[in-house]
């Protein structure tokens, strides 16, 4: 069953090579005709004779077992296992490989150059090549916009901000004090570059604004969001390191900094002036309170919430947070301490993973 | 007292017997004219005696003795206290009787049908008969909105998206990839058909976009509060079924299925490709891993942190969560531990209730 | 390094006699011109000796050693640590003389009086003098704006809603059912005045919606965070006193109530009918349920679940939350029971600080 054609472009048909190559895989078991034609992706339980699916995961062999996909890209280790009829495209990576194959059936949509006649875009604003700006888009004066952008409907670039080339700026997004390279993407309502949250308090007990100065630096290829919240700095910059990216409902604290690669889960937030290596992983509704430094490759798992630093490569977990074999240990000591069995299997039956 | 004018219409005034009859109870006491008029309610400490309260919870039982109202809705075994010279109407669910009674008197304002000069229409869009499409409103190619439906000030309904009759998609709030059933509702800047937080990474740690080919169902009834994020499937759909209602700031993950009339409280979260059953009620702040099963009426607490299954009917809490029970029994044993008294009182004087 | 002139005006220059009279300070040390001139501010490891800086916190000591800031504004027990070149400007709040010597440098840009022809303000709308009204805002009917308030571009403004003079709706934000004091901010996608989480339940699972008839009040000064969501009230108002502030991603629940200058930080939650007293502080991710009420200073810290009534004063950590000494006591005895050391270097080497 095909992506459904109200909502998504579709590209093709393509040849079971570029399939296979676009893949970076190989065909296993019996020969297949390299000009066999496809025409889309779609997960195994729906995949037809003409559609290419994946498989990732051993939880799904059973689908796997009843897929009526006309080709699977899966481990090597699996590809015996395809039904008759399936080819198997045996790949070392296959989530990524079904990512380009399903890339290459499903393009993001070009932009479609032009300013839409309501978009209010200030005279001394300069528009890239080929960027699209759509209705009621807001461009500020002195903002400048890479080629090849797209600016949604609603979307508000603030005075003087700088995009790259290929950015998308989705729909009822806003972006103020901000330097972003290319192929940066807000996701619809994301705000970046407001005020953070700095104030004094006089003796008498009222909040006192401290101006915020900074800016927020975008590096290429981050992504932010539906409806998170990037503050920029008081002084110094936000800086989101290239390739990083946050989920929904996000925040990011004024002064934080990351390296590259970044992966911020859903609900999570970094308070201010706290510093991620490259590749650090913060997973849902997790906590980071202020002025940490936080190690490359570190994983901070799913509502820990973080009081200290965190060396590279560290696993967390709890609030406050612990080593993970520690905090699963005081789990289990705590279960027992109430008379029940094991921490892990604590509600309910049969088994569910850790989030991810 | 009434609801303040400038904010909210009234209609009426309505007779005694319309009230009790709205609010499918009966008048306990001495006998009172069906003809009396009302003209509005208010909560007991405000109300007058040309209106209506109720009485729902029993921690407000001195409210009632002291309530001028002229009529209170509540339960039999409370239709005794009301004070002289006021009306009891007795029902089995007050809080419901009030719902209907309050809904009768405040009407939600019925479409103004037309479309501002200032929407941006597509030009095959389909504007059912009715329709009220407000100031600076986009809707897309292809979409499709159900008669008497509200589009409001500066919404985005995107291509292809269909909604039923008798929709409400607030102020800024954005829609794409999504077929919508009857009487959904968007509060004010809720986000529903997000591209998911979905990527494969590269051994060099780069993050590759896997596209998301799936869309958002809602089913009638469907409430999605205020700044909350409903992310599209990634080859199937998200599915949120009839009458389930989220509250504000609430992420949906992506391929998240959810049975019918469940309840998301403000701020909670679940992860992507986790299914709930029917009546399931997750309360504020809680989050679910991905992938799980949770059965019908179950009740997942505030706070808690889901990472198994969780049957039918269960109640958890906690993080990792546990049954319920257990958990106030690890509580109670680590107060003991660290030297206090009851878990329960852990935190100053007086009561207060479980999150509702 | 002066603040982006892309993004941030200037004023000044301005002299030292200036800067500490605004910072509320004296000059410590050797004399100094007192009309020696100062182009702006600075953090300690980038500011020039023009600019001035401030230390407020010990763990900065080594970068006001290194510092070439012209001047400091630090408290007095520093002052002899200044480089040599560099003023010391002793004051008791160096954060609040800071904060005022800031802003002296970069006043808030004034609003610029007129409409946006993109503008929609209804006919009967009052928009008082000096106000700006920016592209595709929209203010309702009988909404009144009082003087010198500046509505951004695509904020909508609800009918009947009443603001006070010097307020900023910024970008994106939503405010209906509202009436608000001078001064008051909302940050970009907020949302205030939102239908509560209110509704009845029917025996077959349907959830019927109770019509939330009140309003919100918000306090003079009182400011609102990016994509924070404050609910109306359900009969009574939602109130929120002078001067507090609620940061990014926080939800307030319908008929919450808090005195003046409380502090709410970002992603907490506030749940139904929760009383605050004065200068409470909520900090980051902590929940609390309904009916509560929190006394005046009180703290509640970092992803806390208040469960109880918390006495003035009182500081409450953990979930459910705990008197902080008590929490810490249990942090240590479940980390010994687990086998590790204390509890708060649960992770990682070196330190954080408790969320701030």
């Amino acid at each position: 069953m095909p992506a459904d054609p109200r909502f998504f472009l579709r590209a093709g048909p393509f040849s079971l090579a570029a399939v296979v190559e676009a893949a970076g895989g190989t065909v296993r078991g019996a020969p297949a005709d390299p000009a066999r034609l496809f025409v889309g992706v779609a997960p195994l339980q729906s995949a037809g004779p003409d559609e290419v699916s994946f498989l990732d995961n051993r939880r799904y062999a059973e689908a796997l077992r009843a897929t009526r996909a006309g080709a699977v890209i899966l481990h090597p280790d699996m590809a015996d296992r395809v039904p008759a009829g399936t080819i198997a495209i045996a790949a070392a990576a296959p989530y990524l490989g079904y990512a380009r194959v399903a890339a290459m059936f499903h393009p993001e949509p070009p932009p479609r150059p032009g300013i839409h006649p309501t978009a209010v875009v200030a005279a001394d604003a300069e528009i890239g090549e080929g960027c699209e700006i759509g209705p009621y888009a807001v461009v500020g004066a002195g903002a400048r916009i890479g080629p090849g952008s797209v600016i949604g409907p609603h979307a508000v670039v603030g005075p003087g901000v700088v995009l790259g080339a290929g950015c998308r700026i989705h729909a009822h997004a806003s972006i103020s004090h901000c330097l972003a390279g290319d192929r940066v993407v807000l996701h619809p309502g994301a705000r970046v570059g407001n005020e953070g949250f700095g104030f004094a308090t006089t003796a008498a007990g009222e909040h006192v604004t401290m101006p915020q100065l900074g800016r927020v630096i975008l590096g290429e290829g981050v992504e932010i969001g539906a409806n998170s919240t990037v503050d920029r700095g008081s002084g110094h910059d936000t800086v989101l390191g290239p390739g990083t990216r946050l989920d929904n409902l996000v925040q990011i604290g004024h002064n934080v900094r990351t390296g590259r690669g970044c992966v911020i889960v859903a609900q999570a937030g970094v308070s201010g002036s706290t510093t991620l290596g490259d590749f650090v992983v913060v997973a849902a509704q997790a906590g980071l309170v202020g002025h940490l430094s936080i190690g490359s490759r570190a994983r901070v798992g799913a509502q820990a919430g973080v009081i200290n630093d965190v060396p590279p490569g560290a696993d967390v977990l709890g609030s406050p947070a612990w080593p993970v074999r520690e905090f699963w240990r005081a789990v289990a000591r705590l279960r027992r301490l109430a008379g029940g069995g094991d921490g892990k299997a604590a509600a309910g039956t049969g088994g569910g993973e850790e989030a991810g």
